[in-house]
């Protein structure tokens, strides 16, 4: 959808959010525990198809990091009924495409395919849920292509690898201490048994999801998937414990020296979610604290720092409101020419203060409002992203409603809230800053050029495997 | 022994540690894989006994952190032979003591009795090998006695609170992240069923170590063991995953705020261990440059920041070469009145400038080495400290004969040796440091008087059981 239909829609949402938005998902249970939901959409003859399990590297204990993961890239190497590769290759030769993601909070694999075909989809799924072979050949392959992976998204980076180590500070007693590719070292000493084990453990219709998006009758899905999956045992899942970060107690800063072109920072307060969160609105509040400071290239950050002060060749901040776990409202930026990390900081600073000091005006905050429904909306335009939605709240215990009511908290915002709750939390107490130093690129062993990375920094830590 | 004996122990030193200190220990294995170390020690009629588990804070997976700590305390709470508090009433029945610490890498069980009394130890630490009771109810009161354990030696003392800290941001990818006692939110969320399952994984034969020394003959002791311990299974172990930490990238440096009288800072570099260093021997100069810098009150840093410059109230460097995993050369103190912890921080770093500019001469570096093997020959009096040598060494995977190696080695070390370890780990790259900024004792919501610890800090993170 072009940019440009985006004021139109603004002025059909408040009609959209109550009416199209809300009561649009079936959700059924299978006696196995397999969760079902579907949302019927008809504009294309069109189906997406979503496994999700509710295990990611914020579940893996210290020495197996990075075991999500790698377990996703196993779960394309076949079963007694499909061989090595079989999977894709069916679902190529159909038409359809297919690919998986695993994150800190969950771990997901789909097919896009036309919809009379969701049968195909679910016979795989189905068999590769409890019928995976981790053969030790093959594993053996693929640990190289995840040790291949790390390299290149994380060692040739030298923001992910400032990024990795902001994180581990940052997150001192959580599952989110590290990336959800794993340490390099972890990776290295992981073995087929190792994923045997965590497939075991965590695969099983019972810890896992599945959401169906598309041209499909509710009902008709529903039979479809027990045809399928109804004869797969439940399984016997850990008990998951209750993770809290530990209370900030003051200021953490950080020197990661890389060979790269650009200084770069990241720094990041400590705040909660909804999940950790559920007395009060904070998370709302600094969803729209993150929409007013870094809404595209509308944002105030952007605004003052990059066009007005012309102290940051880019700045933005970030928030996801719908993590598993406590999380960090982050902000990372590059300096200008001939400015420094220190004068971009001081900038951000002056930022925070002013939300801390002054009012946002009602007609800024309602800009931004609608900027964020509209968003809103604009993902729900793709059958994979209401897939994806539903899935990702779904996965961390939170309600697939939410996406909906989502837009009615952050309408109900106020600018004292916001004012109150940037007191409250942007505090250097509360605060890690990490900051790239670079180092001459000659001084690189790797064939990485240190420059900076295609895909973005810490919005999310999603790591989809490639083909 | 009287601290004025040792001069005259210098004197015997070369002779006494080439004749009494090698060859003197006597080891034997049992079928079951129970590991068996005795010394022979006939100056009083008694005996040390103590049973080593190899798993201690650092084989913790996270979200239970603590848990070996806190079976150490169910191991007193009996078996079906033993009922609760009976272990402990017997050997004092008999005239014993015992405890037990756990630590990073190793959690251990001593009594000291009349030799003629061992039988009763060993009856009593083999039936609770395999068949302890995790009864639910002394559990949830044990448990209870495990926070406040925690309460009292972390949340109560700023600094062990600030020292937690340190040990997480300097400790990023390894076990040795979390202190011993475990993060409080996981201790508060352990269930019985965590405890008996880390008790089946890890206490068997074929994990511990038995360590003998006192008034016995080896054989004997042999005999003894065998007809306790013989008949225990070994175990299927967990598989041990090798833990390396990040390579440091830059300095670190952490606030952490909290009620306390006096300031004070803690600061180290990652350096290795004779484990991970097998290649050189840099763990033995560092442990030389250790005793060059804070020897008792003799050291470099007392003399120069307490006695001449005043500018520190107490200063300390320290570094253990025979953890498990690699360590920290760790440095800390607290500013004297009128002067601040940067203070004290750049006058340790002249200290550390001056190792690496200009070698240590002949005669400081002989008279260090002095106080280091009296040291050694002094720790040897104690029959529970020599046999809290062997278990240590054991324990984590160097041999008993290293503690008299290990004055070889330190004899060994050069002054240009010195100078070229210094150089090479104590960069600024390499560190993590610590600042305690205290804030008002009025701001202490318990207990607690903000006063500076009993108990040293990190030289070693041991708990022993309180009864």
């Amino acid at each position: 959808m072009p940019r440009s239909i985006i004021p139109f829609l603004l002025l059909l949402f408040p009609v959209m959010a109550m009416s199209n938005m809300a009561n649009d998902v079936q959700s059924y249970e299978l006696p196995n525990g397999l969760k079902i939901f579907v949302q019927e959409d008809h504009r294309a003859p069109v189906v997406v198809s979503q496994v999700w399990y509710k295990v990611g590297s914020s579940y893996e204990p210290n020495g197996i990091t990075g075991i999500s993961h790698a377990l996703e890239h196993m779960m394309f190497k076949g079963t007694a009924k499909h061989g090595p590769g079989e999977f894709s290759r069916i679902i190529a030769e159909n038409g359809g495409e297919e690919n998986a993601f695993t994150s800190t909070d969950y771990t997901a694999y789909y097919q896009i395919m036309d919809a009379s075909k969701l049968a195909i989809s679910f016979e795989m799924e189905a068999d590769r849920m409890r019928n995976l072979i981790v053969d030790q050949k093959e594993f053996e392959k693929e640990i190289q292509v995840v040790m291949e992976e790390r390299r290149m998204r994380i060692e040739d980076s030298p923001q992910h690898v400032a990024y990795e180590r902001f994180i581990a500070a940052a997150n001192v007693s959580t599952g989110y201490h590290h990336l959800t590719i794993g340490w390099m070292n972890d990776i290295r000493n992981m073995t087929a048994k190792d994923l045997q084990k965590w497939y075991e453990n965590w695969y099983g219709p019972n810890n896992a999801l599945l959401v169906v998006v598309g041209d499909v009758k509710p009902d008709e899905v529903y039979k479809l998937a027990e045809k399928y999956f109804g004869e797969l045992k439940p399984i016997e899942l850990p008990v998951i414990k209750p993770q809290v970060e530990l209370k900030p107690l003051g200021k953490q800063q950080l020197v990661v020296k890389q060979p790269a072109q650009l200084p770069w920072f990241i720094m990041g307060y400590n705040v909660p979610v909804i999940k950790t969160d559920t007395k009060n609105n904070d998370p709302y509040v600094l969803s729209m604290i993150s929409a007013i400071l870094s809404d595209g290239n509308s944002g105030r950050l952007d605004k003052h720092l990059v066009r007005n002060q012309q102290v940051a060749a880019s700045i933005s901040a970030s928030y996801d409101p719908t993590d598993r776990l406590s999380g960090l409202f982050k902000f990372q930026g590059t300096p200008a020419q001939y400015h420094s990390v220190a004068d971009v900081q001081k900038a951000v600073f002056e930022q925070i203060n002013a939300l801390k000091e002054k009012p946002v005006a009602a007609n800024e905050l309602e800009k931004v409002k609608a900027g964020v429904v509209a968003a809103k909306i604009y993902d729900k335009d793709a059958i994979s992203n209401q897939a994806t939605e539903i899935g990702s709240l779904e996965s961390v215990g939170l309600s697939w409603k939410l996406r909906d009511e989502f837009i009615k908290h952050i309408s109900a915002v106020t600018p004292a809230q916001i004012q109150e709750v940037a007191r409250r939390y942007f505090i250097d107490d509360n605060l890690t800053v990490t900051e790239l130093e670079p180092l001459p690129l000659s001084s690189k062993k790797s064939k990485g050029k240190g420059s900076p990375p295609a895909e973005p920094i810490g919005t999310e830590d999603k790591h989809t495997r490639v083909h």
